[in-house]
């Protein structure tokens, strides 16, 4: 199919129809608002579903029903609305269910501004919803890496069973850059056989359900989670390492601030300053090995975030103290410039070079 | 008055009460639901309003409607009905609105069930909701200490205009012990001119927003908060140290399980094992000074939590890899026994004593 | 306190208040806006409470809890948000419970557009819930009259146990003329003994619900009902007759519709024609005597209507085919003129005067 | 196909299916629960969607959009369920959406029984959402007209794009007949050229809207409806006559009570009593003919509902007084028996023959 060039959130979405996506619930909000336009033309097209629902409550709760069903399903919104999804995205997590969330984040808090930012790192990380649980997180940084994540996240989501969040920020659904959709072979994946779609003689009834009045039951399946995210940890931990090998210094930054990190990563370079960077796709599991394999040698690390400080504090506790971890972010809708981080990578080499 | 025998919940309640709460929106779950039915009784009593409201997430931006009126409001919930207000927290916080948020925490993720936890304790701290923002957090261990941290909460919120909130457990809800409300010197705090009261001449129209489209104006915004979030630190950290002075080892943790810890220190103590405590009070701000003050001469760290492993973050980044960091805990409503955190401390203490 | 000039739908707000209404729920739509607006301001200065609700759903279940609580309460709306009501109302119906509803119609169906409308008499007067129902509906044609009529309607509500509509339009709502609140001797009603405001040793617990799942039961409960719509029959039936004594023809208007008919009718007598009015004050029970009165010796009765033809229904239900009963309406916001109406006399008259 | 034996919910159902009927959304509610269950597994067999919605108030709304598109679509519920689409159900007509809506009523007001009912019978015929407007309603008496009227039903509401009732009852949703689903003739539709499915170069952009600010506009809007309701009186009544040739006395009743009528007309006739009946199909357009042709040489109408009285008055206005009309009925789900009508009809007879 060649190379195509597309606005970021109709990747977005196009990638998930190609991922096997059939169903689609949600309610717009800037900045991600092409992608659901895009969802609404595109499914049916392919013999699926776009539904708008009366409200985040309502089209999370329809995601819980169609991944019951065993169906691929997603849903998208920016940050306010995936605040009013939390509840459901717990639902999700408690009965074991695959999905695929994407949060296109804008400013906050509140309704905060309708342009770029990253200040729902820790929502996506830590558990925005109540209860002990972790859901696998990708951030990607181009257009085309959108496309070879988003199949992984509906793998991940159905080997694990478990929703995933797809983080991308306002920068990256408005950008355009040329993608190409390529068939990957379809990934091995256990058969549903746990899905709500009739008894056909395999066993009584089946339930999708989070509650368990009991609670020696409920930390059994609480420990069992708990085993399923090792597994998650093991195995699905994606990071990219850009000239770390002989950095003296290493700027840690995801999404679309990487690039602009790299960018002055390299003006750094020019100047003599040898430094780095670890760039996070999954961002949780967190890329904790990396900073292991560096944290003897470098003599720093720069975390820069569109945020007032959140990811700093997962590289902090990779570092556990053998080295400086700064910090440099911009918040509100406002974007780290390429001056302002070789201005922040200066600082810490010690000089002003 | 003299001291009265009550249950948590409704220790809770009348507490807000005597802070000068007198309008409270909310809407039933176990394992509170008994706070709910005594604010609907008390309230009109003191010449205030409860009103339990559609959902939870009408009853959060009732909430911020009253607090904008710069009234004293309250809601409470468990955590599922907690979930669900993330979207109306973040509001308060763009909008800088003061509130008191109760969570009494029951088993999750989902549904889960209806017993004790500590399992929201990312949400509460780390920002469940979306954007850059931090929320006062407060865990009494006692009845009594409800009584006393309500108070602050309430001066707390109106003092630098923010939400906050109170971490109690099912248990806490549900044991019974004899407080006693003492009356204390009202706290100074400043004039609400910018409550939506109308304009009496003193300039144009009040209005409470979270909404800053200029980018640029919500950093400035945020950067406010961040001052904000700086001041809360110097003069909102609260904890407890017990017997850390010649303590080898220090358990960490709060709440109710706080109580059952000490129990297991003291039998520990009289098997010679020199072990302490530090218990957090104020969960955001956490308590660092104690472990700056200790990770020196201690030999190791032990984080007891009705939860997979959270507060435990919050240990490390303070211990910051000066020593280990050890973890028990428990989920799903499962409580850990005094004899479970014994024997935790003596695995610690490199034995069994 | 003499006589002030305001506008109608303060009027209806201040005479809610001067009924002992202190509680007031709904949800904002234009044209009664003024009327929540100053329920907003006025209910606190009594110590009433006033709360805008998440929805009009939400309202109506609002009124149903504060009606059962034994309070005078009120919710208003214009036409879409009094369908949205229709559930809730049935409920009040169901149990038993007094509230007043006000309804400033407006153009429809649908959204339909903001000025006035007399389209939803079938709605209040027919059932517009489900269910055997009827419930008073009561159609103030001046300001003055809203006074006089909105303390009817809440001791009505009070005596029968029974939700009480009044009906408007937008005209009446915004048109300004000077009102009289006078105080009234506080009519002799039934203790609320039946209200959920605690047993206080007379009896079992207090329950306001409309479920009678056995049918038995529920048939019981809705003879009750009609026996009740007996005596409101009998009693509180209103209605002005003007000119009726010698009239050949008769004109059937309610509310600004019958204003506009009185001076058409002051025209076509002095042309000679003798044509009197009947004006339906309860447009349930429908005033039937002046129609008995009048059907042996009249020519001919013309309705007139801001609808389609609705009330003309209970018309000729009450001439009974003794005498032709014409109809001239206009719809969507139109309201008819002095000239159309003279016109359409002339026209029943048979001629052209 | 041949016979089958299937419940009623379920043959209201497949009929729907059967008329090309691919879209469902509703929320369950008893005595239709069967209806919901039978679609949320034949749609998807069909290539359609089922979806259950948050609530009755999002599924009208799901109703609206799904028209909008073009395609067949339906709803169901009972009697509460029916009230909170009102407003949405105006909508349709505002916009001149098709869609069928099934109304299978248990007894009221409130949430009273879940026992059959007719006492929805002013809300579907009059206008129970706000507006003038009409909706076409059938009544079927047997599970085999159900099937011939779905398809009527879609037909008409595809003509005159309108949206249709299907007024049932708890029985007739509960009982058990042989069926035949005949194919037949498609019937010549109009092409739904303002469905927004997009532009394809025919003009401007499609709109589904029943908002019109300008009264002069929405007047017109106003009488394009009433003439089609006149189109729809003059096409679309349907009703049966059962031994009326020779009646002195005729019962009117429709749905399920008319099966029980005929059974105690026979009765009648056996002792003498010339009766026959006329039982409304159409509910709305009422079936006036009959009248006209009867009440000139009959004595006698009785009228026979489960409701406190409705169709009644439809019943008095198409006789207009020629004639008594007498009225039996049960109410709260109480069905009347072959017993009951028979001593109506010997009383209203004269006597006890």
């Amino acid at each position: 199919m060649g190379k195509v060039l597309m606005k970021g959130n109709e990747v977005i979405a196009e990638a998930a129809v190609h991922a096997g996506c059939k169903y689609y619930f949600g309610y717009p909000i800037t900045p991600q608002s092409e992608l659901v336009a895009y969802m609404a033309k595109r499914l049916p097209e392919v013999g699926g579903l776009f539904l708008q629902a009366e409200s985040e409550v309502a089209a999370i709760n329809m995601v819980y029903g169609a991944a019951s069903a065993g169906v691929r399903v997603m849903t998208s919104s920016s940050s306010p609305g995936v605040s009013l999804k939390q509840e459901g995205i717990s639902y999700l997590v408690g009965a074991e269910l695959p999905a695929v969330i994407i949060n296109v984040m804008r400013g906050g808090p509140g309704l905060g501004s309708i342009q770029p930012s990253q200040s729902d790192y820790f929502q996506a990380t830590k558990g925005g919803g109540h209860g002990d649980y972790q859901i696998p997180v990708f951030a990607p940084a181009t257009l085309q890496e959108i496309v070879d994540l988003m199949q992984d996240a509906f793998d991940i989501a159905d080997r694990y069973r478990t929703p995933v969040y797809i983080l991308g920020d306002g920068m990256l659904g408005q950008m355009m850059e040329p993608v190409e959709f390529t068939e990957r072979k379809a990934a091995e994946l256990p058969p549903k056989d746990w899905a709500t779609t009739g008894t056909r003689g395999d066993g009584g009834p089946k339930i999708t359900n989070s509650l368990r009045l009991d609670p020696d039951d409920l930390e059994k399946h609480n420990n069992h989670l708990q085993e399923k995210y090792s597994k998650i940890k093991e195995n699905e931990v994606r990071f990219e390492n850009y000239l770390t090998e002989d950095a003296d210094y290493i700027v840690v930054a995801y999404g679309t601030v990487s690039r602009i990190a790299k960018n002055a990563i390299k003006k750094a370079r020019e100047k003599g300053i040898k430094v780095g960077m670890i760039r996070p796709i999954s961002l949780w599991p967190f890329p904790e090995k990396p900073f292991y394999e560096t944290r003897e040698n470098v003599k720093a690390y720069l975390t820069v975030e569109m945020s007032a400080g959140q990811m700093v504090e997962d590289v902090r506790l990779a570092v556990n103290g053998y080295k400086p971890v700064h910090f440099y972010g911009r918040t509100g809708g406002m974007v780290p410039s390429q001056e302002d981080i070789l201005a922040e990578i200066i600082k810490m080499a010690g000089g002003d070079q």
